[in-house]
């Protein structure tokens, strides 16, 4: 069944009755679509049109969109009760209230995305449903949806695949003399014929902008020598990428490949280092120290992140972040030099933790030495 | 000089100076672009990385963003005082009261975007800077944002034409036997191809679907008789689109002709009666009385919208609101046609509010004729 292939029934079931709440209410393209099925394309676009799905502990979950979405809810969702508001003429939170009032929950706990939720909305919630207490959720969708199902790990690594693809293929026949944007378009056309029906993220930071985490494309062209680093999402049918390479234009310097090697001896050293059990954090301090010893300094928050519906996800690879990695977590592997005298350098890759270790996926091409840009 | 060409900041003076506040926080990406010109891509991708302009009425602004980002912000905004914070270590909400504080507006009224701003950042704002007054600003900008500077004009217009363009070759190259997802893919590869470098919007309703206001294109082939509504919006530079066309596979019966004729009449009247003045609203009941008049019972919450930074803006061609046209407005007229026995029509064009009336923009294509996909 669909709901069990991309979704994690039984670890969010878990979750939530564990927690101290009667229902959880998702608000968040993400969470709505990873606990409804359905993907309503102006949800992100136009924030106003709230869609959210009421996941009450005991009853039937509820899907709640606007009214002119509905009919495309209803087939896209896997949720059998779908309701809708007239947009303008009622606010989707007095449709929110009406239904957690029906389900008895008016005086309940209900966990809702504070870290979604405007502070707008926020307040109308509170001001109709006065005798509810609302505690954020946030957390435990974070928790559910950071181990993946087989369903998601396929659709993950396809569209990172897809995206590995596009970037590699893009620097093999780009020209010396073309221009930082006109590689770009190559990536993100390939991108999209590879089926990308949008586009997350489209950094190419060349020349003295490789300094730059995502800098603006721009009409300038490439010469020989510039580092070249594509940092690309795309999104395939709501599952999204995030894969980074670097390259350099005609003839790498000795000091450019010591780099790389460095930096790719730590990316990689990294991924060995994670297996369950071990702390997100630990594979930060990983990284730091693995630099110190090369004599880099480390100077990025992060190495690399969990990576699903919402983008960048728990387990972050940041200082602050305990929680230990499981196996069927995804994650962007990805620390980053970003030294004004070395320049910039980044490879990230898309890893699956498994019971024994941690296996890459975007293992379309060969990452052992610096590409190079011959045009 | 740019910040004069892509920011009304005659009018937002005015509007802050008419205010009761001491200062306003912009928060979401159109409105920190719109009063900084840094467009930060991950802004929109990882909303937990606030970027944040602070605009006091008295005293410089400030444009505050995390330390990655730091450099990229720098070289892209006109503000002079740029501040950082570092991810994970310190809270961007930590920043923003130093600054408040800093400014004097520890105890100040301060415009914030309850409707961008998220419940739990919000809370902790309120928790920072208790003695502050916080209000809701969200009007404020959407009102100076709803005039444009002809340096938006020109922008937002090459967009719209580069994605009617694209929409309109694809279906002029699109094939009986094609699917549904190939010709989508055909004008979202062509959108790419003519700048754009992110898709607000990918909708191609055929068939059956061409009833659903946004649903996913299908591996289906395109067959003799189906409607095929495409909805179309790419950003370009941060100038984002917003352009449909619909067209009929084969031949058009004398029907689809009549309908699609009785809705352009509805659409080019509507545009025709538009003028400073007019109010949102009326334009609303303009169409659902012209489509009346044909028979036709419109059932859509709109029939257009503001266009800018932001996708759907201020003024709403919605019965609700009452606000006026007026000049240098960007308005998408899109009333449309849902209905099971007549099937989906969508004519949207982007129209400038003039002194003397409404100019349509997007005029690449001839829409007397409902479109014909040969194949």
């Amino acid at each position: 069944m669909q709901r069990e292939m991309l979704m994690n029934v039984e670890e969010f079931q878990r979750a939530l009755a564990e927690s101290n709440l009667d229902a959880v209410v998702a608000v968040s393209q993400p969470n709505v679509f990873y606990t409804s099925g359905a993907l309503i394309p102006t949800q992100k676009e136009i924030p106003d049109r709230l869609v959210q799905t009421v996941l009450p502990k005991d009853g039937d979950d509820v899907l709640l969109t606007c009214a002119i979405e509905e009919r495309f809810a209803r087939a896209e969702t896997w949720i059998e009760d779908v309701r809708s508001y007239p947009e303008f003429a009622q606010s989707p939170i007095y449709l929110l209230a009406s239904v957690l009032k029906e389900k008895g929950l008016a005086e309940g706990r209900v966990g809702i995305e504070k870290k979604y939720l405007t502070g707008a909305y926020y307040e109308e919630l509170v001001s109709l449903l006065p005798r509810a207490r609302f505690e954020a959720c946030d957390d435990l969708f974070g928790e559910v949806r950071s181990v993946k199902t087989p369903g998601e790990i396929k659709r993950f690594q396809q569209a990172a695949l897809a995206t590995e693809r596009a970037m590699m293929e893009a620097f093999h026949e780009a020209k010396i003399g073309q221009t930082e944007k006109e590689l770009l378009d190559c990536i993100l056309l390939k991108l999209t014929a590879y089926g990308a029906d949008d586009i997350r993220l489209g950094v190419l930071a060349a020349g003295d902008q490789s300094l730059h985490a995502h800098p603006k494309a721009r009409d300038r062209e490439l010469q020989a020598g510039d580092l070249v680093r594509a940092d690309i999402g795309g999104v395939f049918n709501g599952y999204g990428s995030d894969v980074a390479r670097t390259a350099v234009v005609g003839k790498a310097t000795q000091d450019q490949k010591a780099t790389y090697s460095k930096h790719r001896e730590v990316q990689r050293g990294a991924i060995q280092y994670m297996q369950p059990g071990v702390l997100a954090c630990d594979v930060f301090q990983y990284c730091v120290q693995a630099y110190r010893k090369l004599g880099i300094d480390y100077s990025a928050p992060h190495v690399g992140h969990g990576f699903g519906l919402g983008g960048h996800e728990v387990p972050m690879l940041q200082p602050h972040d305990a929680r230990e990695l499981r196996p069927n977590m995804l994650i962007c592997v990805e620390p980053v030099i970003l030294d004004k005298d070395l320049g910039g350098y980044q490879l990230e890759d898309l890893v699956l933790i498994k019971e024994d270790g941690a296996e890459i996926l975007t293992t379309y091409s060969d990452t052992e030495e610096l590409c190079v840009i011959e045009g």
